[in-house]
């Protein structure tokens, strides 16, 4: 009688043991959004749009001009090949290189939609990350997806949390971007 | 002997339950494709183009001119700020907007490819999904792929159906969209 | 005496086993750089841009002019709905067609970025393929994004790997496409 009872509890420890598990591996997917990130990169972006006779230092290019609709360059389509920073200053040595495009696209207000590949070439980092989303700019934080990469960013997917980090005038912005890489293989 | 077999069993039924729930837990990724969303939402799209005077309705404007390959606007492209809703009439008060462009690309017929971000800032959702896809207009029916999120959408993926709603000349249409997530955390 | 330890090895392998199955569970994710991907396509993309009386033969057009930035056309857009074939003839009969954009966006040095969506629509496959990346000209390979999929290739993920076939000019050019996806639902 005392063995069986003995029995019975390995058995229902085993069970237990057993179906936490399953349930862990189960409910993994769904716990991501509370996890920490698989990687983190914190870098900032500048942009330093073409005045017609700098392109010594421009990054970027209007290819297509505002319309008239509204007041907030609605329409106004660039290309960048944009240098990226581990800190805030626009002359530190290059990590990797925003290539992309935004467009502006409100007529009350100034606001972008972006979309670029993050290229990294340097003995820390190698391949791309892919990127796309509204760049809200009447909020200070907003989110962009991270929707692919390549190399050692192979098939990642996250999210880039932006914050316009200064501008001057109408040539030069910098974004503050913080990279957090949910999937990672 | 008799209670031998009686443990044998236990073994054997324990070892069955085990083996489904570790199949199970592998092939849930595999079914996706036959289970329900984690997530739908039926909305709508309007785009109204700028004519160049209806600044105040207008949503979109045109920002690359038609080439002359073929006769279906080849390579006209549009930004827009459009409005979502939850219902088909453009007047109902808006659930999110769409950000984004689209531009036509067939020389026989017409046809066009979006790249989007909903952006929702409601009591209901707040977040973002962006999506893109080619717009095979001459099909009643198509596909585009939502490739991230992030807010109340955090890293969601699926599937957006289009249909085309209604078109009124070349300045108004509507989209029926049902957007069927997969991927929910 | 004997008994006992006949249980308790039968419970160390037991519990051995279903750690195995767990584990391997949970690492299937993580392993995915180093297997082999779920379905592969080796496809060669063809582009022959429109000169502007050519409509017949040309399958992709400029929308956007190259900026005095650099002389290496920086921002000059591309609209194209290109035939995608099975080998390497251009003449070949197209298992899809890839509807998207490219621009060129470096100042010093030919290098684009593209984001298209292949469609196919045959008895072998139908349904679509998003991607997106940069193109980087100099390097003999590199590597795009797959952010998407719907139909046969419903929420697919995964790798294209990229090789300059051939170009005659600036009117003609083949990329190889070694599509590799690791994600098949």
């Amino acid at each position: 009688m005392m063995k069986l009872t003995v029995e019975k509890y390995r058995f229902m420890i085993l069970f237990i043991i057993l179906v936490i598990i399953s349930q862990s591996a189960l409910a993994s997917r769904n716990s991501m959004r509370h996890r920490e990130p698989c990687k983190r990169l914190q870098l900032y972006y500048h942009d330093i749009l073409f005045r017609g006779t700098d392109a010594a230092n421009a990054t970027s290019a209007k290819v297509a001009n505002q319309t008239a609709l509204g007041d907030f360059k609605f329409g106004m389509l660039v290309v960048f090949d944009d240098p990226i920073t581990a800190d805030n200053h626009l002359l530190s040595p290059p990590v990797a290189r925003a290539q992309g495009f935004y467009f502006y696209n409100k007529k009350d207000d100034y606001n972008a939609w972006f979309a670029y590949t993050l290229v990294f070439n340097s003995t820390q980092h190698k391949g791309t990350i892919s990127i796309m989303g509204a760049d809200l700019m009447a909020e200070e934080s907003r989110d962009f997806s991270v929707v692919g990469g390549t190399g050692d960013f192979f098939m990642t997917r996250g999210i880039v949390t932006i914050q316009t980090d200064t501008f001057e005038g109408a040539y030069y912005f910098r974004l503050k971007m913080d990279i957090k890489l949910f999937e990672c293989y």
